[in-house]
């Protein structure tokens, strides 16, 4: 065990502490673990999996507070669908049920609440999981902002299967399921009301058929899986490598970005490595199985776009760097510092 | 079937439509159901109920707004908990796994979320039932109100146990597992500053318990189990005689009211029948095990003051009668019109 120097805690919460950032990662490492600490919490995986009669099942929940609630390819409504039935997912889990709260704030069109409603009733119908139970609350003008949705989902995983960054190993490779940055930088041109040339849009979608494909596919080589939102591939890599505790290197000329969102991320100085994705996953494979996920996701329509973008290599360390593409090597860290905040 | 008489629709969501009475009903029955309408859903008790793995689960969420976050007798921080074990428990169902799904205010003091986080890990350790799952955002200051909370839980139903509306009948008994009004006025007279002699405390407690030893004693005499939280005893006796199409009354002289709560209440101009409870069960029982019930709960804290506080009579309409002190009648109606926002 090494020294541990105390990180003084910030006072205040701030719009970064909502990131998914380093911020985010400080909040529940250093707080949430910390006064709520149990076998299940604690490996911060995107679901608890648990045992209810006998078989696994997985649990997960989300809260969605995206601004504006309507944006290019989806509302907050069916992101909200999608991302709880995503991180059901990342655990190999088909999706049970899911339950819907909303926070509803005073003076809210009705006719917007209706909107939203009817894309959870549509995102829910063809992903074929049902809404089973819900709660609605409203709280005074000025104290919400239109309307929150949390969606908490239960799953169910097939056996023999154990999905998780705990099998991540030397030699895997790394796959992206499609482009990476199409939501978040959607969000944040919309919020800015920046108009670009191109067509931005979200690709909010349910990733639980495509990973049912693998599962069917790969069985026990499917290691790991996980839906890049928040703090986008780059923060997300970082995670699993230092929770796995070897190093990864990813490819700058392998990853898969849509031409408008490059160049769009240009303009606005951001990297899409860290903008959020709602219907992409990263995949660890052994490198023997790299063809066969491939040849699995691009059957789909929502992995058309799947490419390695990086390997696990040999080392002790939870490092990752990218391989750029005018030869030289950079190391990746968490998203840290520039909040990009209300992205999902 | 009679004709129905469409209702206009209301234009913009109003405080009205979140304090659990007519208008929460008309949102919910109007437009969600007609939405989202599937068998689980369409239940609308506190919990859905379906099959897992070849047992039953209950399953049930709810936010929570509550304005102040700190009162006396709780917090929001083991409101969330103890109001979610309790959804649960209605329908017969221990605990399993809770998640967190927590909507911050930037600037909110991080020694407050510690204290909520304090009272969400002692709640749940006292319940013995684990968080299993968590979720954080942060909105802008001003759009939202320091901090929300939504708890989603799951939990596990014992064979050959089936409880909820359906099973009312003439003949049942109605008791309560307490004292009314105890949370709804420690939040109201908080909230307005009011000071009052006395010692009003909110009644925020679990009831899974007192539930199973319920399960243990009546097993399928257990009819139905109902928490009265917004919109009070009042509210929850309308809507279970509407859903089970029979007649109720309750005896003004048998409700159990601390003497603080009636004096306050009285002074504001409320009705302790109208006032939510989070700590409280009413329960329908076949007259015969009247007794039985009554013991069983009065050998818990949690239920030391529990009544019968009226009883299922035959007809075929679905309606609650009051019968006065001074040997009247009067009509029960759900809350309307006088909301009583973010109560829980």
């Amino acid at each position: 065990m090494g020294q541990e120097v105390p990180v003084k805690r910030d006072e205040i919460i701030t719009l970064d502490h909502g990131s998914g950032g380093l911020k985010t990662k400080e909040l529940i490492e250093g707080l949430f673990l910390e006064m709520l600490s149990n076998p299940l919490l604690d490996t911060l995986e995107d679901s608890a999996v648990f045992n209810v009669n006998g078989g696994r099942v997985a649990f997960t929940t989300d809260s969605y507070v995206v601004d504006p609630i309507v944006f290019p390819g989806g509302d907050i409504g069916a992101l909200s669908v999608h991302g709880t039935i995503n991180d059901l997912a990342m655990k190999g889990a088909w999706p049970l049920a899911l339950s819907l709260g909303l926070i509803l704030e005073e003076g809210l069109e009705m006719k917007v609440l209706e909107r939203v409603l009817d894309s959870v009733a549509r995102a829910s119908k063809e992903a074929g999981v049902m809404v089973a139970t819900g709660d609605t609350k409203v709280v005074p003008k000025g104290k919400g902002d239109k309307i929150f949705i949390n969606t908490t989902g239960l799953g169910a995983i097939p056996g023999g299967i154990d999905i998780g960054v705990h099998r991540v190993l030397p030699g895997d490779v790394i796959i992206s399921s499609g482009t990476i940055g199409d939501h978040g930088i959607t969000i944040l041109t919309q919020r800015e009301g920046l108009k670009f040339a191109g067509d931005l849009k979200s690709d909010s979608q349910p990733l639980h058929r495509l990973v049912k494909g693998l599962i069917e596919e790969l069985g026990e080589d499917l290691h790991c899986l996980r839906d890049p939102t928040r703090g986008g591939v780059a923060t997300v890599l970082v995670e699993v490598a230092e929770r796995a505790g070897v190093p990864m290197e990813i490819f700058e000329d392998r990853l898969p970005i849509r031409e408008e969102v490059r160049a769009t991320a240009e303009l606005l100085g951001l990297d899409p490595l860290y903008l959020a994705n709602e219907g992409k996953l990263l995949c660890w494979v052994p490198e023997r199985c790299s063809d066969k996920a491939l040849e699995v996701m691009r059957g789909y329509e929502e992995g058309k776009d799947a490419a390695v973008i990086g390997r696990v290599v040999q080392g002790d360390q939870g490092r990752v760097v990218l391989n750029t593409i005018i030869g030289g090597k950079r190391a990746i860290f968490a998203l840290s510092g520039t909040p990009l905040p209300r992205i999902c």
